[in-house]
């Protein structure tokens, strides 16, 4: 989705929709200054001052009050009017007198609707009456132009739509946002927290745990496979290095100093410098190269606390990074292979689609233009040869280099930036690195800074909710609840726990004195895969009963049987198996 | 070992080559002033001062002037001397005059030996002549009586024995931990490296990593087989939490202070307090108890750089850690467990003997009689019940509770405590931790705090200095090197190697254009524990050669009997499986 085309009958809506909400504003509130109204991708919202603020307990009174002109069909209608008038009318509005003296036309034009007019370039239905699905959504606040110096606004939005089953749809895809929203299920699920002691550092739980070890391991076992060695190193270095590696001059502001007895440190906000050390530890000749050196690096970066969001805005996060050092010649099949990894990884998910962008060089740049062009066409070509179409961000590249970005799409529709693939000219120059080439000059190795998964707490935040919760077998921290019809099959069902446990499953025993149908419904409502249910025919024939989320159920299965669970990634893998 | 008894003849002996020492540099030196002359361990030193300080190239000489003392055959006689004229004798020696001033008695006594004479209390052998066996081992840095602030002096240090042979066994046995001194195997082995920019923070580079992985993995895997969870907490937190804690009182000489923004952190130097946290943030039930919460915690300590010693002595570890909320009752069976644990995970290494010693409560403590009896009752108990003999070290316990330490001992015989299992009273009632108990009242748990490797990177260090750098089998960075005789085999070592990663196994292929000896020499001082030698037979065949590290060969090993490998643990199980 995107905000709706002007002069579309969707945008004429939405822009009447905004003048409707002005007017009902004006109606209500004392000394309403207007500064914008603009169409956004589901509705609308207007930027304005009002003398006493507006609440979200407003809102209900401002609909009515919008629902009552739009019962008048108030006839929408334009005039032009010389800009000295146009001066003159809004006088005491310092917004709309700058935005007129921005106007490069001898003339403005002002949209009126019964009493309401307003400074506006057009495009709106033929009267108020046609705004007919609407609902607003909160108030906020924002800056006039964006601004955080300029005067603060309150903010009144609201979605609109052409149909009534479109507004439904919207809101109850909204609804179930809220419900899967991460932080909700976090809690919900057992999975994280966040204390006072620590704001926008995760507190993982032992389930929470489960998962980010899973993903930790995923992403081992594949990049092995594909010939990356994986480093470990320290977190904390001296002040020194990071003016040396250029994050103080650039960077300080989202630092974490340190200092103990006299000496001065920081905490690393990215794992690039100690990789850098670590291939300076070493002689390299272009035998070495490439040199794949991976690290599950935990930095942290200071943002403000009213930025924090859950998992995917925090103060602390492990990444899965590495770094390539490699001769020029090298970058394309460097890049293949990222790309191969990272398709690889990402089988592991059901993301809908994912889209390729290439960031080329910036005005600001270091490095000559030629290493510029081989490494840009180096990114290009690779996609090209995996046939993976892209596009181009042009003049988006960080000054050090090109990159590629993949993002992902989640079950919302939102796009998420996690694999990035960083060319950098500059870090093995500032600091010095070198291997000795067939020639036995010395060059500097071209750097590859390549995550997949991103900031791992911010994927699994992106999983969760796209997951809404269920998180695929292989994924979830309980994979199976064992619930015991009576007190009599306690015994059953701790003997088959453990012998889960050894298959390497992660089942749980719920042997409480509750019914078995509450039993089913937490195990349910914690997104457990699969309930094992256990009652005295169970027992007596030595099978377990396997009930699925959505109450079908599958008897009879033997214990023997399963041992075959050991190696299903996905849910449907175990109702194939055994159905 | 331990010091030699005063007055045995090993006593007398090393005594007496302190004075022949002292003899010697009063020759050779000038302005010496000598402080104190002790017996040590394994010989005898000498602090003091000269005009010139004395270097490490002057031990030769200093040597050969002892031979000619000891050639002399003096006889070495006492005699008792008024305080005042020993004060006279001594005038010039602040040292002496000190010592002199200290004693009670009225008289103190003085030994000489031809023209050297030194305020002693006697025990020497007859002559300077019983001093055979001796070697000086080097020159450092003393301060009288041990105090910084004091006047700073020179130790010259030497080894003393009563047979050649002792003395050539002790040289040995040092050169040999000096061989495997873990820095060196660690820079010779590709596994770590330190940084001026991060002092006593280890830099594990992709060889170690593995190590440090499989020992982390194999705790895990041990520790959920016995019931932990795991938890992962964030590493920085506000200073105000570290005075809650306690930490920050007494313990802030060694922590690493944070900031950011306006916001004043500490990282943390122990992990407890976010395991409190994390109980904090549910509610529990005695149902819930005991709840056993591990986390693999880095933790950062500062440490004066003089002190740090390769991974033993760091400024950041990671804890294999655990803390168990429970009741009192439940004390001595979550002891017994721990216990067990340990034992488990001690398996997988060969450590000659473990040590059991028992803490008590020591004067300054805090909780009643009652809670401390029954504490340190529960830790008496679970170890008697496992049949385990200990010490009891009365009156060393920490203050809030009573604990147990394991000690090992490697191969040089020294003992290390790695485990640790301590109560704590105190950290439950400073966060106000509570349960609800079976009659619905409100009570702290008892926390249990535990470790088995202790620092992962310490533990490291022992057992890589214990095995000499020829780690287990499970647990070699490399377990094969896959060693072509010719060109010719590449593609089959290559696809090899392959097949054997596929399996879980660790190769690594040498494909080089050196000679097949000089490749299983590289291999052997990578201690690897097998090089698999491919030639034109191997090929032919579709076998491989298994060489041993002392050159024993095994041979026609078929390409489908590696798989066994996967679950072998040590070096001799493979040699069992293919002779």
């Amino acid at each position: 989705m995107s905000k709706p085309e002007k002069g579309s009958s969707l945008y004429r809506l939405r822009h009447s929709a905004a003048h409707v909400l002005a007017q009902a504003i004006m109606r209500l509130f004392r000394d309403v200054k207007l500064a914008i109204g603009p169409v956004t991708e589901y509705g609308f919202f207007y930027d304005l001052t009002t003398e006493a603020p507006i609440t979200e307990s407003d809102l209900p009174r401002i609909e009515e009050e919008m629902r009552n002109i739009i019962a008048q069909k108030y006839s929408i209608s334009g005039r032009r009017v010389a800009k000295a008038e146009a001066l003159e009318i809004y006088k005491n509005n310092q917004f709309k007198t700058d935005i007129i003296n921005r106007i490069e036309d001898e003339e403005v034009s002002i949209y009126s609707q019964g009493e309401f007019f307003d400074l506006c370039h057009g495009n709106h239905t033929d009267t108020t009456g046609a705004v007919k699905f609407f609902k607003l959504m909160g108030v906020s606040g924002s800056y006039w132009k964006g601004a955080k110096e300029n005067v603060q606004l309150q903010r009144i939005s609201g979605v609109c739509f052409e149909t009534e089953s479109q507004l439904k749809e919207h809101l109850e895809f909204l609804e179930l946002a809220k419900k899967n929203d991460h932080r909700v299920l976090g809690k919900d699920l057992n999975l994280f927290f966040f204390s006072e002691h620590s704001p926008g550092m995760v507190f993982f739980k032992p389930k929470g745990t489960i998962v980010f070890n899973l993903l930790v391991d995923l992403v081992r076992k594949i990049q092995t496979k594909f010939g990356f060695v994986e480093i470990k190193s320290p977190l904390v270095l001296k002040e020194d290095m990071w003016h040396t590696s250029g994050h103080y001059e650039n960077y300080k502001e989202n630092m974490f100093f340190s200092n103990a007895g006299d000496e001065k440190f920081c905490i690393r906000p990215m794992n690039c410098p100690c990789a850098v050390l670590t291939f300076k530890n070493d002689f390299y000749s272009y035998n070495n190269l490439p040199l794949r050196m991976a690290e599950f690096g935990l930095v942290h970066r200071y943002e403000l606390s009213g930025a924090l969001h859950g998992l995917s805005r925090v103060r602390s996060f492990t990444q899965d990074d590495a770094h390539t050092f490699c001769t020029e010649d090298q970058i394309e099949s460097e890049v293949i292979r990222d790309m191969e990894l990272a398709k690889e990884i990402y089988s592991y998910f059901k993301f809908k689609s994912v889209k390729y962008l290439i960031s080329t060089k910036p005005e600001k740049s270091i490095g000559d233009d030629a290493s510029w062009d081989l490494a840009t066409n180096a990114l290009k070509n690779a996609l090209e040869k995996l046939g993976l179409p892209f596009e181009v961000c042009e003049g988006e590249g960080a000054f050090y280099g090109p990159k590629i970005e993949l993002q992902i799409k989640d079950f919302i529709g939102r796009w998420w930036t996690c694999a990035t693939v960083q060319i950098d000219f500059f870090l093995p120059q500032r600091f010095e690195l070198e291997y000795v080439d067939a020639d036995q000059s010395r060059k500097a190795p071209i750097m590859i800074h390549r995550a997949i998964l991103g900031s791992i707490e911010r994927f699994f935040s992106i999983i969760l909710e796209d997951y809404q919760g269920w998180l695929p077998f292989w994924l979830a921290p309980v994979q199976f609840s064992i619930l015991t019809i009576s007190e009599k099959q306690k015994d059953f069902a701790t003997s088959l726990c453990s012998q889960m446990q050894e298959l390497g499953l992660r089942p749980e025993v719920d042997a409480s004195s509750e019914t078995i149908s509450s039993k089913i419904r937490k195990s349910v409502g914690q997104k457990i895969p699969f309930a094992l249910v256990i009652g005295a025919k169970e027992v007596e024939n030595n099978v377990v009963t396997i009930r699925l989320p959505d109450g079908k159920q599958i008897q009879n299965v033997g214990l023997e049987r399963l041992e075959a669970l050991r190696s299903i990634r996905a849910s449907s893998e175990l109702i194939s198996l055994f159905s």
